[in-house]
């Protein structure tokens, strides 16, 4: 039909009180939100396709979706839009008419995910569904060195989580970061794809590094183990930010 | 009584969930669940003394609070131990005996507020509690020469609540700041002591002038003239951060 746009939105949403993204019976979603209130606006239900499903609780600052629709409202023009329509912690950030082709999931070249631990002796209020909360002093070193061993191309098998789809371990983690910022640490992980909990996994066992109830050389036997058992803990949704994502 | 001990806490917390500090009856107030989470600990009933009152909405990163107790629990074990107890929007920081005679208020030296602006097309969903947002974009050059009019000593009359109590509104105003970062614009206030409503009723007035409704001198013409209802609007709670309090 010559009358369909495909629009791409970057959107920004504060996790903690979905059920996640994607649509689910008897529990409120992202996706859910986004659909009913968006729906009006084009003059049919739309459907969207997402680049990077998050869990309950996780955070993105840019996500990015896309959808088919026949209505003419221009697509720069939907942030404003659905300001006054989406609750205050949904914000679509940006609106694009892309090529029909587009497919925010398939066409996703990089993602960056950012996991916020707050390492200080008290909990900061303002932090508590931003960060996990780490009261011993983390060894900010050794988990640096881990953290190197994760780049590359390796079977994340050890990572993964368990009973999750059976598809293809093997992932490249392009660039990591570790920053403290005052009682902050921000752990960034640039990747062609990610597998389900991966993060959260990678980021639950630097965190034993951390706090050397491992060695920062672990994570290399890991990856070549490829045991789930023998990794650390899931670290928590709260968490974990979707960054960014290039196309 | 010789056993009797004052404790000084230092205290943060999210405003949002709160009815103010200051207990009231039919509406959850942070004194209240301070004093019911804390008392258990000290053995008997306690009564905070505050530093600076703060509204429903309001934020704190450095409050200060006092109370005398005859319980034993080293004072800097406080923290620790009420974590565990309060809400995770409730952080007590700091925890000192200090001498009888200390009272957080009248004690109280110098005071910083900062109020946090987010000036975006959009708004960002991690912000919607903390910043107020203006959507067309300030004149940050205007609002930092309006700002620099308020330092010094003056009559605020212009700049109190109206109805609020009749104290004298002469105040001093020790430095100022105005710092964009990105799209959130941060404007302090050190001060040896506020008006109620004065800091949110100042920033209310310089964002006329950030949206050149004002020129910057009209300051000047509020500080001499001290009608209140010539002064811009009361700027709303969520953006009020109580910093730090000197001693």
């Amino acid at each position: 039909m010559n009358n369909m746009h495909n629009i791409k939105l970057t959107i920004a949403y504060d996790g903690t009180n979905y059920h996640g993204f994607q649509r689910q019976n008897n529990a409120l979603t992202i996706q859910e939100v986004i659909e009913e209130k968006l729906s009006p606006i084009m003059g049919h239900q739309i459907k969207l396709t997402i680049a990077a499903r998050t869990d309950s609780g996780v955070h993105a600052h840019g996500q990015v979706v896309n959808f088919y629709t026949t209505g003419t409202i221009p697509a720069d023009r939907i942030p404003r839009a659905a300001m006054s329509l989406l609750p205050a912690d949904i914000v679509i950030l940006k609106g694009e008419e892309v090529p029909k082709i587009f497919h925010a999931r398939f066409h996703a070249q990089k993602k960056l995910y950012t996991y916020r631990i707050l390492n200080a002796p008290v909990l900061d209020p303002f932090e508590r569904k931003y960060a996990w909360h780490q009261y011993g002093k983390l060894d900010i070193d050794a988990m640096g060195e881990g953290l190197e061993l994760f780049k590359g191309t390796h079977d994340f098998s050890a990572f993964r989580a368990t009973g999750g789809a059976q598809v293809n371990p093997v992932r490249t983690i392009l660039e990591t970061t570790l920053e403290p910022k005052n009682d902050i640490i921000e752990i960034s992980f640039l990747g062609t794809g990610f597998l389900y909990h991966q993060v959260r996994n990678m980021v639950g066992t630097l965190v034993e590094i951390g706090h050397k109830r491992r060695n920062p050389e672990n994570i290399s036997d890991l990856l070549q183990n490829k045991e789930r058992s023998k990794a650390g803990p899931t670290a928590p949704a709260l968490g974990l930010h979707l960054k960014e994502i290039w196309y």
